[in-house]
């Protein structure tokens, strides 16, 4: 921590500062310049609040040094991450030279449904079947998901086809029953920051994609990540599925830049949901183009048999053919950021 | 819903229009005007998803008539909520005459710190005593709260000086045992859409404190609480404090406006939270006396015996001095919108 | 400024930001640590880009120590300004004991409505009389104001009821024109980074009234007052009049808690328009008591004679019963911020 | 418009609304449901304020049929604008199958500078040549720019290179000299809705580069163009540089979706600026090429002979490879959107 003297700052004041920061656990070097005093903070544990600090008489401004978190930093695995996703001989891997697609329906309807939607992404080169069987809705008058029934449902369409399975677990009290039928567990936005979740993930030994919320900084998204493997789980995927700004003609701003940003500041691999991020179907496509070109590692797409019919989001699913055709164009885009897909 | 077609929409797709409506339940008027036709859509239910109709062609725009909420609205209740906290011959009416004060600090940290809050939050007026047992910290290495214990010294703390108690509940797990000790129960922003938890709090016979996400829209935290109330559990009362915005000097903007938009489209009181809204314990006064001023039915208020030493938030903690001059401004200010402070 | 290395940068990359850093004019105060180097630069200029040291290689973080503006900072007048409007002896102050109202119609229309507009205001107790003869309206197709003629008519009305005058200067070109009949020359939203308008309200003898724009930091309105001072002219009052955020129920959100941050960083006195700010009539008096509640030196208020009738901006004009009775209140409240109001 | 009146709207209420729309100039068809009336009204001109009717009594919401803009509408050109700019025989297209790519320094800051940048971008494949003469800074202290000189050498590195010239106006004062230099004549995003200066353009022979303001939603964007067509001049290039969000990794948050959804509301090209769009030299080519993959027209992009030290905005400006490199990926991604780039 840096923290920079008020013009005039008195003695005691810096010396009062000072000691609040030793008592901290920080050793300090001091710097005396003609107008500021300035303190460098250095030694002390992860876990502080700079306004503790700011608060303080006579201080002009502070500054972290170091991030706060440190197992998602970077500097922690400069190589990068490649997380592993599925049962052994099986594994597909996120953060490697494929661009990993994940696709389906918002949520499963039926088993017709879902293994109709399977047939179709795996055709197309998907390698995750999503659909959802809890359902975070807005209303609580909307469809809430066909739970354990919806998951069986997946688990089914998905193996039939060669799939591995993703969907969305909303409640630690889920978690031992979900194990059974999905190999990469969905945090949604709304519960980046349920921590008893964050915490229960961090225990288990199945990786998570993590979904960044839609009023999150990327130094948060982080900080979510960082619970998990506090826990002891480091196999998490980063999911930018767009954030909320004062434009309302889309649901919500992918936020693009968000990748080439996770890509320097942490080691874990980031996905895009363009479906999620703009809410309509006419512009999933230019937006998962924009992401695999941003250098995505994957992307996470809701496809339906019968856009027209489903029983949630269908505005933003893409029906079989536009999924066919955005395929072709993201093949052709893949190799200009050294890219595979297949 | 109104739907208005695109000038020079085809009869057949008028029709498709009119069909998928008629299949959700709606009684359908058309209006054909010189270059658009208009389609009313009236009687169905309230779930529905507009979306559905937008992607369909021709159409131009689509405008719900009816809010996604209803028991929430102020239609259900024109005359206002008035709801009751505490034990029968305790309670205290938030929405009434009143201006109720809820303070204490941010996390119970001994017997000690939070009986000497409780006595002085007390002195100065206020009638309920606030105090985190269960902390949502963004970083896993931050102090998590005392639990259960910490729960226990705050019912004791208010018991003694005649305070009720208001505590955040973060798992709908924790329910039961929070309701031996807590009189309000707090949702806090980061679990405005956990819908586990409000569904588990609809069926809980003790008011709602309901606080409004970052990035929470009023009309998603009245969806939240429209979650609430159909459980049954209709004794909710909201909480502004603070959206994200740009800017960045204030950790975040709080929304005062909200205090009068949610006053006409809602029955339900709401309150107003500085301590959180900016972050900043010199910026407090300035917003309670705002959030009076603009006709908050309460303010919650962080308020520390020692707010150098406090374990979390002390940074944006009153002094008992600070909260003492407070009070004294905001009795000046009740009169002129027709309320009392005690 | 505070230059904080990466860890593990080399002493070749440590010496290239130090040349550079020396090559900018700064001294340099070198504090090596266990994991970082810090080094501390001052003496130059106000005037660098810090990314061009965050650009270097081998830098983790760089801090400004000072403020990016000098003349608006309050430590150049830390006993704050009082900005004097208005010919000598009949002088009116703003960010003196007096809460300063300025209302009146959004566009002067004809001299009967603004003659009705300025006996109202008047008997009310407001002190200037606001009226637009240029517009600045999003639609070309808009009433884009009466020109010179609604200034003249602006300047008999004000003078018939003893007001002063302010009125929005939309081009520096108009400068010479309008100090003939604007006692404050307003500047708009839009227009607060037109530098071309500003340096020439550097030039000239009267006072400025400065809006904040809707995506404008607080920093950045004081950088653009910042730009008038360093012209030479020091009688300016700022304006918050809302900002551009996410909730779309009301036109912008009016950021109360500016006022006290502007308090904190900046002499000048600082001014709030709740009808700009709300966009609605039903929620300028709960935001204009709002502000006052806060600090405010003063407000700018929409009033018309007969708003329903109005040429622009109607919906959010009070009518005059209705700025009746807001004034009564805000006389109630000014006494607790030791204000008074006539 | 379509006007919904309150549940339980008294016929007077409804009646006085229809005298208020009939004055308006509106057609008026009604239609009464079980719990609503809804009034249809159409056949006025383009400009109004809903709000006029929003505020009156018994209204629940109005809903704008059709956009407040006209010639800028995808309507009023089904096919799409190809803006044609430099002299004839020497023309280029911007909206046609090429993508276009301007590139050049923030400022021009010499001859020399100008003209090894024109060397350098010319070669990689660039059609016009960008450079400030006229600089909008936010600092007063900053480089404010070369003047008419800049234009000057600009103008004579672009022709010896067989490049066209864009640079930015900032006052309609300089309009008739900027002719005599500027090819494309470029509207910031400070000025935006500088409407004299809008006007100004509406009468030159020359076409424009309209940046979206950074709190401007893209409505707003499109009724600026709109003004500019309004006085004659049709040959407007729109372009998005970033918006204004929570998150400050990044100075600006690039909305790449604006591109399709300009593409879909609107005629005209529409190109991005990814150097301002991020901030940050490392996050140009991503965003660069996401916005080609998003469809866009073509880009501006900042290059300098030796961006380390730029008079301005070094630290987002490429340095010569860096630009060879990113022209290599982005003619890989061209193909998939069915565009060239040579």
């Amino acid at each position: 921590m840096v923290v920079v003297m008020q013009e005039g700052a008195s003695e005691p004041q810096v010396q009062a500062v000072i000691d609040r920061l030793v008592g901290m656990g920080f050793d300090i070097h001091r710097s005396t310049g003609v107008r500021h005093t300035v303190l460098g903070a250095v030694g002390a544990k992860i876990d502080f609040d700079v306004r503790d600090i700011e608060v303080l008489k006579g201080v002009a401004e502070v500054l972290r040094i170091s991030a706060p978190y440190k197992l998602a930093s970077r500097a922690f695995r400069p190589q990068g991450t490649i997380v592993k996703v599925g049962p052994p001989g099986r594994e597909v891997e996120i953060g490697g030279q494929e661009v990993i697609m994940m696709a389906g329906p918002c949520s499963v309807e039926s088993l017709d449904q879902i293994q109709r939607s399977a047939e179709i992404v795996a055709s197309c080169g998907a390698r995750l079947l999503r659909g959802g069987a809890f359902k975070p809705r807005t209303s609580p008058y909307s469809f809430q998901g066909l739970g354990e029934e919806g998951l069986r449902y997946l688990r089914e369409a998905a193996d039939r086809c060669g799939l591995l399975v993703v969907s969305e677990v909303m409640d630690s009290g889920d978690l031992a029953m979900m194990l059974r039928y999905v190999d990469l567990l969905q945090v949604g936005a709304r519960n980046m920051q349920n921590y008893n979740l964050l915490r229960g993930l961090g225990k288990v030994d199945k990786p998570v994609l993590l979904k960044r919320g839609t009023a999150a900084t990327i130094e948060e998204l982080l900080l979510s990540a960082e619970y998990i493997m506090a826990g002891g789980n480091y196999q998490i995927v980063l999911c930018e599925r767009g954030i909320r700004t004062f434009e309302s003609y889309t649901r919500n701003t992918l936020d693009i830049s968000a990748i080439p940003v996770v890509k320097k500041l942490s080691h874990l691999p980031i996905i895009a949901d363009p479906s999620h991020g703009t809410g309509r179907r006419d512009k999933v496509a230019p937006m998962a183009r924009a992401a695999v070109a941003a250098g995505a590692d994957g992307l996470l797409i809701e496809v339906h048999p019968s856009p027209d019919t489903a029983l949630s989001d269908g505005a933003q699913s893409l029906a079989p053919d536009q999924f066919t055709a955005l395929m072709k164009e993201l093949r052709m885009i893949a190799p200009a950021v050294g890219r595979t897909l297949p």
